[in-house]
């Protein structure tokens, strides 16, 4: 089965989009997702951003709400901002690596959104975290010490390093095996179709 | 019948994209288009930005040209980049003006367009600008001289601060007559239903 990279940051407010559609798009045409959570922090301060584009440049920032608003309304999606934004995803990245091998990381990732842009909670916030860990039928004290060890810290920035080295500025990105970046919910399709005909 | 606004500068990339498709979209589904060229530079300036966010970003840069190469093949249309990115498009835009009242702006507007990123032939060279012109039938020493003229001057100005006042941050932009704003080739039809819906 062709397989396709999906880059996204749990900050990201289209990477919410994405998120919740990617797998009834990729059943579709048959690919498989490849899960792949990073921080665009490092990328952004690389750029000479200390924070969210939509907080630097606040035109952009007012648009990318009202585009959420509007997008999330069509596809019958809740969406609301959290208090906070970016919100610090850095806990929600490593957990997502810690149900990795559980085969969770796509309902974990579904869950860690739809609380955050859906419900509009504080995903930097252990207790929102161990709610969803624990819907997906997980240990969260477990999990959580999986996610703070010190090989889990040290591959997420592997991650984040492996993005960048894709070309990578912003999330979602989508990556298929030959190395073809595509940037945004806007260019999902597209990517699954250049995937699937590799 | 609704009207949609087309806010575009003559050096932006995807507003190539959408000038050549947007008459034949707004036929579909009954909308008539505005066109309204501007300048980015002083909003970009307002931004802190003295060159293209492409230039600024390099990452954005190389990844908006294989967007643009992708986006041009599946449409049919050529696509290169011109020597100088951004060019100067302030005598294109004050000429888009001046063959408004002849009834031709969205012939020049595609005209300069495939000139630039289709032929990547350079806008900002008079010579290129006089054979789109004499194309059109105009004589362009006569259009030439009302482009220059201190009201077309001031038009520009007034049309890129009416441009600021709607939130517009980047081109193509789209507004209907409520104000909604659509930014992106991407939003190019999600603007003319919503125009058309009003």
């Amino acid at each position: 089965m062709p397989k396709l990279e999906f880059w996204y940051d749990f900050a990201s407010t289209y990477s919410y989009l994405s998120a919740m559609r990617i797998e009834a798009a990729a059943a579709e045409v048959g690919v498989e997702i490849v899960y792949r959570p990073f921080l665009l922090g490092p990328i952004f301060k690389a750029q000479g951003w200390d924070t969210s584009p939509f907080n630097l440049y606040p035109a952009k920032g007012r648009y990318m709400i009202r585009d959420m608003e509007r997008l999330s309304a069509l596809r019958g999606l809740r969406f609301q901002m959290p208090n906070s934004f970016p919100v610090m995803s850095l806990q929600a990245a490593r957990l997502a690596l810690a149900v990795e091998p559980e085969g969770c990381i796509a309902a974990f990732t579904r869950a860690v959104f739809e609380a955050e842009f859906g419900a509009g909670r504080d995903i930097s916030d252990d207790a929102v975290l161990s709610t969803v860990i624990s819907a997906l039928g997980l240990d969260f004290a477990r999990i959580s010490a999986v996610s703070s060890a010190p090989e889990t810290k040290e591959e997420l920035r592997r991650r984040t390093a492996a993005a960048a080295a894709r070309g990578i500025f912003g999330a979602p990105s989508f990556v298929p095996p030959d190395g073809e970046l595509f940037w945004g919910d806007d260019r999902l399709d597209s990517a699954l179709r250049w995937a699937a005909e590799l």
